[in-house]
């Protein structure tokens, strides 16, 4: 499949390592490539800079925004929150017009400080504004509930006897979007939550996930549903 | 022990008829104990009037707010969040100062019809607000990520093997209120997210919680963290 990824860092470089392993024809989309490609020094986080983890994925083409939204059959929102709009602008909506999104974006403001709070909640959310914006794609909102290396491999937490969510408009791109993250990382556990307004849940989870992430040391956890 | 629960709701009627059993001294405060009485039709939800319920817990003593407040070793906050800081002005800061107040209440502002939103979230919780008013009192946020009937018997879902959270900025209470919600109710796993602000993060998951009640079809669920 052809997969078009938005964003670099290290949400979509998990997401497309995994995704190219399995065979998949992945675009990862930037604003500007050789701006990307000239960095030399570590993120803010202490990662090695894209151009290193580029050299490990020779398979994986680093493109514009739009050219990625062009490439793909289906897009992956993997920009940081706040960035959100912008590069999906970029992209363009011509070229994302009546394709799956996958968003896995969170709204998270470091403005002021850690942890961060978020841009938008409570009565919005970053995946309704994205919908909002683009009325023509199907954004269905999942994965955003854990860390980069849980997306792709829940199996590494309990055998993935634990839950991830989806939420969308569009029941045909929550099904297919089930299918995939069953098929492609090997989820067990998925819930449909309803329409596009249940990502505000699902975004909400974000604060106490970051105090979680402190108290336990670690980004290796997610929320298992017991009844 | 001698507690004062302020709220005659579902979740107040629970907590005093668990602790009532254990063989505490309970008391139930509410604004007008006249009117508290004189009601005959069922709550919003079709729950039995409070009279109903108060004839069945003969041992449990129904008297005003303030009465609640000075009677308690330990008060328990479980109004709706909406009363909350009205129903505690009228308990009264002298009666409630230097005590624990377990916070189990939640800001859900079902003005805008249902699902409802928050009235307090992102940069503020309810907990917070309780704590900025009553700066004597010893705030402790926990017990409201789950039902009135899950809060006092985890038990039963899946032999209490889920979560709870605690968040406080004493350290001491919040090593009693984990003592108590294991030796009243049986909570096994209990999490201490750090001080009063990480409420926030605990308030923030009731907007999946709710998501979550109408896509099970049951309140009778927790979140279990997988490590």
């Amino acid at each position: 499949m052809k997969i078009g990824i938005i964003g670099t860092g290290m949400v979509g470089q998990a997401l497309a390592a995994k995704l190219s392993e399995l065979g998949h024809e992945v675009v990862i989309g930037t604003r500007n490539v050789s701006t990307t490609l000239a960095r030399t020094s570590p993120d803010g986080y202490g990662n090695p800079p894209y151009r290193t983890w580029q050299s490990q994925h020779p398979k994986i083409k680093l493109a514009t925004f739009a050219e990625a939204a062009a490439h793909a059959e289906i897009v992956i929102n993997a920009t940081s929150g706040g960035g959100s709009l912008a590069a999906l602008t970029q992209a363009g909506e011509k070229s994302l017009n009546g394709k799956i999104m996958i968003d896995v974006a969170n709204p998270l403001d470091f403005s002021k400080g850690m942890p961060p709070s978020l841009t938008v909640c409570n009565t919005d959310s970053l995946s309704e504004q994205i919908q909002r914006a683009f009325p023509e794609v199907k954004v269905v909102k999942t994965l955003n509930t854990v860390n980069a290396t849980v997306m792709v491999d829940p199996a590494r937490l309990a055998g993935a006897d634990h839950h991830i969510f989806v939420s969308g408009n569009d029941a045909g791109a929550k099904t297919k979007v089930t299918e995939l993250l069953k098929s492609w990382f090997g989820w067990r556990h998925i819930i449909d939550l309803g329409d596009i307004t249940t990502a505000r849940g699902t975004e909400m989870l974000l604060p106490v996930w970051v105090r979680l992430f402190g108290t336990l040391k670690t980004p290796m956890f997610n929320f298992k549903i017991v009844q």
